[in-house]
């Protein structure tokens, strides 16, 4: 049962008898919950309620939710060209919405709309077909990342996560087991979703690492006391000053590292959003409150507390140490010349 | 009863029909549960186990504990002198050993059997006076503590804080309200333990403060976003060095507010502990990894995954803009010039 549900952390979203399963990312990994979306307001709903986590993987959802739209309309008999693309621009805006600092379901959705051969009218088996490309190139590029990053690590490092860093990370753990480097991890449990607890702490101790829950405010105190040899967090955006958009905790413990003089490094996958310049273009997403004051159900506080619930923060370029991706480790301030590297594989 | 409620986080620890009884810190401000203790070792428990919490209550719950174990031995007829220091200095040490970080209760014990006339065989009726006036006392500190605190307020300024910083922190409120300088309130809630949701959140809104809840992780997005502007804590400890031991996470919070420029001040009561030279002699207490692992009897991780816990973390004087003792604000560096400080009443 275990290693199955390890295998679901990359494959938590696929078709089934033409509608969209979700695993519920919220009750991993006591539970496998399979959520299924038959349309694509359904599809955006489970989106905006962290059914699916992760800048990956809510694009290729919001992917899909365009494919069942394309479905909708195809099944509706007669309809123009022009109907269609307006419809399914809509859908798109939805679905991009649904969570604004992660840049991958815009990119993904124009991608695929502005690729379209309208005229073919097979536009669901069109996207459908680029959906599958995507997430074959999605692996290599986690691969490559997770490659990349394990070049960083010496015999014995203790590392530091925060959230749930995606398939980068359990790549760059399965290469440092392969190389037989016995690295360690210490993971935030990432309040209020306990991501880090749920599933980095959880995948990772899978794969037979030996894994250290902490709580978000204990990582300055590790480190202090020297468990810690480096931080890596992912990024949902990295605009091209270098800074990098993540999990709400990502910034304070950037300033944390540095105070240590620690390497703080950002699993940044495909590089930086092209169309962001700068850090303060980086929309952040503001969630409802209520998830931070009651946890399973149960109120934390008194009535006449309010909550604050920003998803993400910005951490500044010169608290990062390099940016690593499919093409190699950038330094944060450089990132802009992700697309002048050659994509290739780093050395096994 | 809310009312009430709030005037118990001031007298938590009560005797009654020669019984101790302290109303349960974890169950606030949900509940009042009051847990009764008949002898030193339930008490002894009743500290371990965080039923009270917070160095002056602690210290207090452990006079009460010397307290019974004196009643229990003049309760058993003749005992020699002798004998009755040996006991009653076996209880000191077991009390004193429940909470190691905190120097209150060593203090507190140490003075009182230091002071006691042996001679008199009245142990218990001495102990109790001892305590009763150190309650008087404590509650003048706390409120010339808030008082002076409150000079450092101005019109307006929302304010970020951490666990319960005890009284004084009310107080400093109260003295605002006073002054109708309309001061907001974030707090952190304080994991694993929510003391921050649970009593400050909830206990200031009670008092008509405008307060808003955030996870540990939150603080150094607010202050980038110019939402805070100064952060006010306690300290269970503070070395003759400037060292303050407290709750963790409050070393993270003193990073992020020096990287904001923004002022760090440790509420310190009764000033440093005169025996501790530096933060290195501070021990730091760890306590049941468990406690990381679940919430509320639910598991967050996998079986592999470890916990670790440590309760208090250290925060150099060099991030601390002021220590503010009943006697006045201290620059960290010097809080040994706390004892040559006149101890009189701030302007009110």
């Amino acid at each position: 049962m275990r290693e199955s549900l390890l295998m679901y952390i990359d494959n938590s979203v696929f078709l089934r008898d033409d509608s969209l399963v979700i695993l519920d990312r919220r009750r991993f990994p006591h539970e496998v919950v399979p959520v299924i979306c038959c349309d694509y307001e359904e599809t955006a709903k489970c989106i905006e309620d962290m059914v699916v986590q992760g800048a990956g993987d809510i694009a290729i959802t919001a992917g899909y939710g365009l494919y069942l739209a394309a479905r909708h309309i195809e099944g509706l008999g007669e309809i123009s060209i022009y109907k269609a693309i307006e419809y399914l621009q809509r859908v798109k805006r939805r679905l991009v919405n649904t969570r604004p600092t992660g840049f991958h379901t815009a990119v993904l959705l124009e991608h695929i709309l502005g690729k379209l051969d309208w005229e073919s009218y097979s536009w669901s088996e069109q996207i459908l077909e680029y959906i599958t490309e995507v997430i074959r190139k999605r692996e290599i590029r986690s691969e490559l990342t997770g490659k990349w990053a394990e070049t960083l690590l010496q015999e014995g490092d203790c590392i530091l996560t925060h959230c749930f860093p995606g398939p980068a990370l359990l790549h760059m753990l399965k290469f440092a087991i392969k190389h037989n480097k016995k690295i360690k991890l210490i993971a935030t449990e990432t309040r209020p979703y306990l991501q880090g607890a749920r599933l980095t702490a959880w995948a990772a101790s899978e794969l037979g690492v030996p894994v250290t829950l902490i709580t978000d405010n204990m990582a300055a105190y590790c480190m202090s006391q020297g468990m810690i040899a480096k931080v890596f967090t992912a990024a949902d955006r990295i605009a091209i000053d270098g800074t990098a958009a993540n999990k709400i905790g990502t910034f304070q413990l950037a300033l944390a590292a540095k105070y240590h003089n620690l390497p703080f490094y950002i699993l940044g996958y495909g590089g930086p959003d092209k169309n962001c310049p700068c850090g303060k273009d980086i929309p952040i997403e503001m969630r409802d409150p209520d998830e931070v004051l009651n946890f399973n159900g149960i109120r934390l506080s008194g009535d006449k507390v309010q909550g604050f619930y920003p998803a993400f923060d910005l951490t500044p370029p010169a608290l990062v140490d390099g940016v690593i991706t499919d093409r190699g480790i950038i330094p944060a301030t450089e990132v802009e010349n992700y697309w002048s590297l050659p994509l290739k594989e780093s050395e096994d």
